[in-house]
């Protein structure tokens, strides 16, 4: 039994994504972060990360979280990994060197795209914006030459794809970076493009901002 | 045939930790960071992350970087993930689930402990340690509930522990910090009793500073 605790409008949209990709059978529960609300107290309050029930699931408060029978996780792209695997098919890796290839993939989104890509999206100061994309450029590079006459991250679409899209996914309003990599962001798009991803982003934009 | 480029004072450390607990054949070549050379391109410079040897290994300059057979990894942590599986036995995940578990500490490593743990030992403004001392004991406090009544992240010590110990590492001079979650610094402290740290550390202090 697979119960997938976070709201659309937070790093819950990895693992949603996927389990849109799969059609696997699990449980939801729209846990909305805490600080987006006037009192996550109130006894009419949505259930939230300050909720003592979430709380039971999840010590740390954060969001998304994944409960599969014993098993508790809490980093979102740990979560795609693991899901990728539980519903096997062509998301998953097909063996042991692309599972390793899939968590440098992993690896590679949380610390060289995500820490940049994530300010583009919420900085309000341009010095900070152009900054950051200085930085996220390097992996941009990468990324870019990887994907030039290839159109995944593997053979296929696979899990890797997912991660990295949606961790650069902050970054994509940011157009000279993406006109300056235009293999990159023909990917991105065609990922964007997955009838998995829309049903996400519809479910996304139904959410409260 | 498994090689693994970078030199131990870099993020090397920690697949150079995961080798020596394994005893794994492999070929180490001791790239060292460009930066670190008044003249990178001299003819008597040594091999470092700007020589076309290494290049054409990993374009984007980076140590480290692991090749075994056709694989080619780029991520430090990832290498440790797949070193640990090819070398089997108690450091390896033993099954599916903690498999998960291992990929959930590498991303928490990642993602709640580097990115202040870095910036701890590296930066000279006493506010900006402060500031990141304070992020961190967010990832810590998490830690330490885990580790309180635990020896290990998980039954023994495995390549979570290693992951998540060497990027703790560099936050382990701030006192205040190791005091206030006393069972993280002893777990810390049992990690780096164990021979394969202790020989990893003899080798990185032979290394010139």
């Amino acid at each position: 039994m697979i119960t997938l605790y976070g709201c659309y409008r937070s790093r819950a949209s990895r693992p949603l994504w996927l389990l849109a990709e799969t059609g696997m059978e699990h449980t939801h529960v729209p846990v909305i972060q805490a600080y987006r609300l006037p009192d996550p107290g109130a006894p009419d309050a949505p259930v939230n990360t300050a909720s003592p029930g979430f709380l039971a699931v999840n010590p740390i408060g954060q969001i998304p979280a994944l409960v599969d029978g014993d098993l508790v996780l809490t980093e979102s792209l740990a979560i795609c990994l693991h899901l990728a695997r539980r519903a096997g098919g062509p998301l998953a890796p097909k063996d042991e060197a692309e599972l390793s290839a899939c968590e440098n993939w992993a690896l590679f989104a949380a610390t060289a795209i995500e820490p940049h890509s994530l300010p583009i999206l919420q900085s309000q100061d341009p010095q900070v914006v152009e900054a950051e994309a200085a930085k996220l450029a390097r992996g941009l590079a990468r990324l870019e030459a990887h994907l030039t006459g290839r159109d995944w991250l593997s053979d296929r679409f696979t899990v890797a794809d997912l991660m990295v899209a949606e961790c650069l996914r902050y970054a994509q309003g940011h157009k000279p970076l993406m006109e300056a990599h235009p293999a990159t962001a023909s990917w991105l798009a065609r990922c964007q493009a997955r009838p998995a991803f829309q049903a996400m982003w519809q479910a996304r934009s139904a959410e409260p901002a």
